[in-house]
């Protein structure tokens, strides 16, 4: 309580890990968009010290893939008051330095963060804060060395990325095939999983290494500690 | 209202013309985003018949332009509520195939209307509905011809299209120059408008001619009439 | 936006148009209420030159008439949350005299509408802010001329009024006949289109005239005119 | 527990009288709108055996008296959503037949309780539910008597009927003199007291007697029993 | 009107009595709840002067007894909107300590009212405010005199409590026996009056007698005036 | 995600572990109420081999200790929401057997989790679920061995639960003295953390000890056994 009230007045960076429980296939843990924020917070911590990790919000919005299995959507609405109120309370306390980082990167879910945010802004103007998903970063190694030109969901890279940060927790045994739907473009569908049962969506998991992995979540963690600078200002 | 009545028995397509009342810089309307799925969606209904043209709703989410002199910004949760009741309503009265068209692009404003969609969905299983912008499908024409190719807010590709449609309304005398602001990558500000006081963000107004626009306008309806196919299912 | 930004300097009367998609029995159009308010704004805005013209808001909350065919009916809560949202925007870019002109008048609606408005007072302390129907006005005419002692929706004067401003979207040839309906009074009904099935509530649209309309057109806009020195205090 | 179940079943009608807290100038009690419809179940109940008296709801909304000592208006949604509550669970409770009786009949609060009806007969069809003010009926007593042919807040009838009820309750030494404010129409008002200071709005309590009371209260009671026949179809 | 605000000059104690509509066995009336804390706040008004008693609001949250007749239960998220907006306005007016005495003493309707205490102080930070059932006193005597050592809804303190002051409402030639269900610990139930379907639970209403009651009230009186010297700071 | 839906065909008991993040002294981890129903959910899945466990959920509603450095609180109205969300998601994928283990204890928190439950039953009345902090078993250890007869937040109980399960967590050199608060009760406040500076409230954290801890740990868990056999009715 001390240790909080002195840190916070050293101005730190918050970093609040955003995940989500969603089926990614059989191969990959319904954690996995959990797991990799909380990684490469935990990697951003060891780079940047005055950095304070809020612990993880676990479940977040899934549109397309809310019935495969084991996936838990919360509406976007009410992901977004959620994170309004604990972004507010971390104001509140003296925080004004904010990275919200996701797992997930789906469209509703993203936007209800940024909206959160300006909730935020509204009554705490001269706060900084960032919201952005590590796969904003990780997409844009799509076709460096041996990731596929296109990539997606429980894909080539985040089947390596979560095989490097939890190896024991991908059943490397059972990779499933490629699998790049066609679905119907800009279609809001009852039951958009008709089109990817296997839960790959756009990528191919048979690509992933451990070392790719490594390597897209080393380069998340170097490009974000320079997006962090924008805080600064 | 007979004639309505008759009219959806024979399981027309109905467009729903999302628009927005938006700083466009001074050479644009202030309801630009208006203008462009309006006109779309006339363009549409010439050629496919047996199609129903909503009322245009005129007043969206509109989030880094908030603060640009005109702009009317209702939250996203509060677009999401009403437009959700308006294609509940939709359904209810037997529209089964619905296009959501939304000249304006913003991303919590897109995810309000997919939300939107997806409460309609929850209630009416057996509907249709397809959610997008047109600037999803204009933004393809980029590096096309004249357009350069990176284009935006303001920027050549709109410039064109509300050029074409209603030439009174644009001031061709004082296009602004271009403008590709560096904005903070993933902050979300309180002031964006800070970094695009002319109201362009990523284009080159004088790039823009009428031509070009009518090129834009058309390639739009020719894409969304074969898109609607998806509605036929 | 520059031209918006300078014209809201100079203290303008704004007008904000609440019109409606509703059932109007069969020769008079769905958008009946959005047709009515807009011309009036318009007259309005030719002989007051200090006024903006708001876009139109299409739909409302239709309570008696919800099960029409082509009635489209918001719920009055949220008809609340996003007109003041809408009128607090209008404020915050600088518009303090505001005209909330609605086209259709149900209780509800109406309550709707002052409620947004009392929103807005309650950040914006200074601005002056009108809110009724154009059919306050219009019913003091009945029993004068040509119109009935008692009129009512889809009646002499409504019929009237469509007729004058858009000749082609009456269906002139196949006026109904009068109804006047005996409701159950203070009743809530789950199915209130029982007791009208034309469409037609307690009026006749056969003693409707274009002179007719004309002349409440007139009347409404020479009142609207009188009572804006309201806003002026 | 058991009688109430018992009488349930023998399918009475439920009045659930609601109040209001307002500042009824200083010759009324503030409870002057809980007072009147209490009463009038109370008669009803005598003459119409088979009634259930709901307790009364003491907390209404009040637009223009907002700012009137000891005025408490909760905000007409709040409203909405608490009596729809209410009026579900005696549906779910198996009251069929029901009757809101408002001694308030501001248009908001009006409003806010037939929408609340409204939302019940969604989930409970076969309701039969009338939502009236005593005051829909009472004010067809203007002009009869010793009754002006005007009136309004706490001017003669309401006077009138409060001495009736609660003589004790009434200051008739110091009756105020007639007040009948020329208020701006359609305003909506940050602080409309300012034009009834003395609380009394559009009506002469001077006028006022016990026995003009008595006679309004047995006609409101009369009329009632007739309208009620309507929850009989 | 004029009383009041003289009233509220001298800094009273406002006493907001919450009630319920809740089954109480068949030898307790539905309003058992209601009746109790307006006799303590009439008392409390008795020996406490400067007090102001608002009106009791009639419905609650009711939980475990959802289900049994005559039970009216509002959710408590609209009971906490409902009390919060009421306490505002109480505050507004100047009341600045006030208790809000529930007779129900629902676990869930206890934190809305204590909830709704909270939101009032975040804009009032200077009022002072209590929220308390009576029961949270009237437990205290358990195992006095000949009140058992364990007690309950409709048991013998609660039936000697009304019996005491409402002597006709209770059916004292019918007491239920004692009945002391074993609920599961801790289970959510769809239908928790399977364990109680007399509606007494845990107590012993046969061990009820008017002497006890007066004896608990009088305790109860005389606590809360003590307590109340906490609004005193 | 196969895994998934082939344990959730066996019926299993699924754990939910809510967290909170507040303030407990100086000597214990913010995180102290996430880590202890952590622990007793993997304790538990140890014992019961047919257990889900969800991912906790960090943020909770904190009211008494809101201003203490470090305490995130968000309203008890979004915090009921969102469980409820989280509560429905779980159902629809088919876990009929819920356990929601807070592992904070505040009343309006522990109400909201109900609240929420409560809502989840109304959709899916065939699930049965237990809602509960594990302090409520722990506090009936008061007064046994080493712990003294009252015990309250950071006291003797917390700090032998978290030594016990993470020792390095504790700051075991500087434990707090005893701290009992005489609150003023029933009072609702801006500020209570004004009794209780050092952040124990109502306990001796210098009595703890790791075995009383582990001897705690073990009697919960002993107790969540037996209990859970009221999911299997």
């Amino acid at each position: 309580m001390k240790e909080f009230a002195k840190r916070v007045k050293q101005d730190p960076v918050a970093i609040l890990p955003i995940g989500a429980l969603e089926g990614h296939s059989s191969h990959l843990p319904l954690s996995t968009d959990s797991i990799q924020p909380q990684y490469v917070a935990e990697e951003l911590a060891k780079r940047h010290k005055n950095t304070i990790i809020m612990p993880l919000l676990p479940f977040g919005n899934c549109s397309s893939t809310r019935n495969l299995p084991g996936t838990i959507s919360v509406t976007a609405t009410t992901l977004e008051m959620y994170v309004s109120e604990v972004l507010c309370e971390m104001a509140r306390h003296g925080m004004r330095k904010i990275v919200v980082l996701s797992g997930h990167a789906g469209r509703s879910h993203m936007a209800a963060l940024r909206n959160a945010a300006e909730i935020m802004l509204e009554r705490y103007f001269d706060a900084r804060i960032m919201v952005l998903s590590d796969y904003d970063i990780a997409y844009d190694m799509m076709g460096e060395g041996d990731i596929p030109k296109s990539d997606g969901h429980a894909g080539t890279i985040e089947t390596s990325r979560v095989w490097a940060i939890k190896p024991k927790l991908v059943d490397a045994k059972h990779l499933p095939k490629a699998n790049d739907p066609v679905m119907p473009k800009y279609m809001v569908l009852a039951q958009p999983e008709r089109y990817f049962e296997s839960g790959v969506i756009g990528g191919n998991p048979r690509k992933a290494s451990r070392g790719t992995g490594r390597k897209v979540n080393r380069f998340i963690v170097d490009q974000l500690l320079e997006l962090m600078k924008n805080l600064e200002e």
